[in-house]
């Protein structure tokens, strides 16, 4: 054994869930399991009895104990940078006022925005960073961060920059997805088409050169953009190279995940008005279908996402928070998760596929989300026996240590 | 200012909801508010500004920088001391097994019963702990605790002092609930009368000669127990001098809240069946209404408990997770409050009365719940600048510092 070959840490005694389909179709478990790793990869993992003297001369061992490992949590969808937050609102709304009545005192998506546009960069970091400690906590390793409360070049670019401040803070891998054509911004109220000619011929060009941008997204609705507006912003971000995904079908039928289809889109997102024909362009192209619970949750939503077909025709679900400031202040992925199971009756281990391999798909990134040979070592040892747990407890922290790259992340930034 | 009357702790700058109905009608807020403490007791409360240089010569100040302090919150409904949990039993109704199939399993109520029978004193100490510990985490510092899971003498003892070595290892306050009649335990299967006379007649009178028991409870429902057997137990528990409380009009109207108000019970818990009637008995004996929407979400119940009338009749509300293996597996109280907004439409307000001033009344406590002078100092310094935000962000932890009789709560155990 070389010292190369030396295990900078070594864990052992765990119930390992590997979500590796290579062993078998469920959770891949390993029930008295072992996982070496070398330079923040994993290089060796299977039964704590295998390991030879030598191999349990590692530079760091930590024993489970029979608690359970899986892999690092991935949240792929996500708006948790933003200024202020919409509390005032959600009291408004239960204390009886209407829509109209939230607009005239400068409710809604807007007021976001202003509060966005007010603040410096480092205003916007100090206000969005606890949000993604929150998720952290309870065993996030890797998210995605949006823009889209900017709305104009300055604005989405200060938040872009801070959604990957907090990556380099927290020591967590952050993809950044450009969302400009999130709301149509006060200054083009008149103007959609002058506002997308913006989006597509200066911010996204202008951001993508800068290496902002991980991946183009819209949100496409009667209350947000066209297929057509949405179809120009994909046709532009083709042509740089960059990866598309879309808020689809979320309050109505769009069609939107077939355009994603269409631009082999990494993901769909929401997906409550999802048609059958959508399913299967998805299916076809390997789009995953991205669900929000938490938004589900907070708007009391009855329209349930087409669960059955998706999974008959394979499409992979991936399970996120969506944090956002107006329809789900949520701040745990492993909510979301119990949430997928309540509500849209995933099973257990649908939620934790979501959580992981699936949510890695949805954004694109092929070293993580299981634990096998080669992979990432982000790890989470979890307060819990069985996989299971993780969808079941609702509320809390279940996560005991974390480990990002090999290394325990620092929660503190 | 004598060495008597030296503020061991001193809060300054704090956004402070005293929810001090002397105040107003609301919040009970002071904008830049200090509280002052002695022994464990808040002894000077109001404006920053008004505090006099001898005054701020405390033992030790903690200047809250703008944030938010509530009192500490109170979850007056818990199961949280069971053995083994019901993760399986979550995972297999989800992969589509039916009740009966289940039940084949070994699952429902009685394998908590069977899991808790087994357990050691020490284990299930150790088991149940983590669970007080997640809602400590999240601002509770006084919680009530049922038995119900042991339905034999010695288990529900055994039961009884795990809840008490809870609150000390915690330093926190814990009430005990005697829960006899939760089920009926397998050796009474066919013998309900029989099982009924043992906790009245033995159970009930040991267990409070040995001082275990605050207040005593029951499960009054079709697949409960009838009004009549409650009836019988309300009337051992007035003859020992216990308060009474009841799991009321869950799944069907008893009429066990009126049961509850004619023996001037604490609180009934549950009542999405409640009657106009129950209310107004409730009403009449100031008996609080005990809101579970953790049980309510998790069994994706649709009838919504009487809001309006309870409102109308002025019957203070309170609002608490249920934490039990089966239909609330809830770690998180504000996460319960989040619950009671979205889905019982609960204001704010409501839902901060409901886990501070009502729900010590409904433990029968009028020392807490409260930022007053004389009151306890359990208080709970939060990530937050407006109490709306404590039910609006849904997950995480938002506490920041926990205060239990002027000293920061320990989280360890
Ligand atoms: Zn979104
Ligand atoms: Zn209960």
């Amino acid at each position: 054994m070389t010292a190369r070959d030396r295990f900078d840490l070594l864990l052992t005694h765990a119930c390992i869930a590997t979500l590796d389909a290579a062993r078998d179709d469920g959770y891949g478990l390993i029930e008295d399991g072992a996982v070496g790793c070398v330079d923040g990869h994993i290089t060796w993992i299977g039964p704590t009895a295998e390991l030879t003297s030598g191999q349990r001369d590692a530079a760091r061992v930590v024993d489970a104990g029979g608690r359970l490992l899986t892999p690092g949590w991935i949240d792929c969808h996500t708006h948790l940078v933003f200024g202020g937050d919409r509390a005032d609102e959600f009291e408004m709304r239960l204390e009886g006022a209407d829509y109209a009545e939230i607009a005239r005192a400068g409710g809604g998506i807007l007021s976001s925005v202003r509060a966005t546009r007010a603040a410096s960069e480092d205003e916007l970091f100090e206000q969005s960073l606890p949000r993604a400690q929150a998720l952290l906590a309870d065993g996030v390793t890797t998210l995605e961060i949006k823009s889209g409360y900017g709305l104009d070049l300055d604005s989405e670019r200060r938040m872009l920059r801070v959604a990957r401040r907090i990556g380099e803070a927290l020591g967590l891998t952050v993809r950044t997805s450009f969302l400009g054509l999130h709301a149509l911004p006060p200054e083009f109220a008149e103007d959609a088409e002058g506002y997308v000619a913006e989006v597509c011929d200066r911010m996204l060009p202008v951001l993508a050169e800068e290496g902002l941008i991980d991946a183009v997204d819209a949100f496409c609705e009667t209350i947000g953009f066209t297929r057509d507006q949405v179809q120009r912003l994909f046709e532009r971000a083709r042509a740089l190279g960059l990866p598309v995904k879309l808020h689809a079908e979320q309050l109505s039928d769009q069609d939107g995940a077939t355009l994603t289809a269409s631009f082999d889109g990494l993901s769909a997102d929401h997906l409550e008005y999802l048609s059958e024909h959508g399913v299967r362009a998805m299916a076809d192209a390997g789009t995953v279908a991205v669900l929000l619970p938490g938004a589900f949750y907070a708007l009391r939503e009855t329209k349930l996402p087409p669960i059955d077909a998706l999974r008959e025709h394979n499409v992979p679900m991936a399970v996120a928070t969506d944090l956002n400031p107006g329809t789900a202040p949520l701040r745990s992925l492993r909510l979301a998760a119990n949430m997928a199971c309540t509500l849209f009756r995933l099973t257990p281990l649908e939620a934790l596929r979501g959580t992981t391999v699936h949510a890695a798909q949805a954004l694109g990134l092929h070293d993580r989300g299981v634990l096998r040979n080669g992979a990432r070592a982000d790890m989470v040892l979890w307060h819990a026996r069985h996989p299971a747990e993780l969808s079941y407890w609702i509320g809390g922290s279940l996560a005991d240590r974390i480990f990002v790259a090999g290394r325990t992340a620092t929660q503190t930034g």
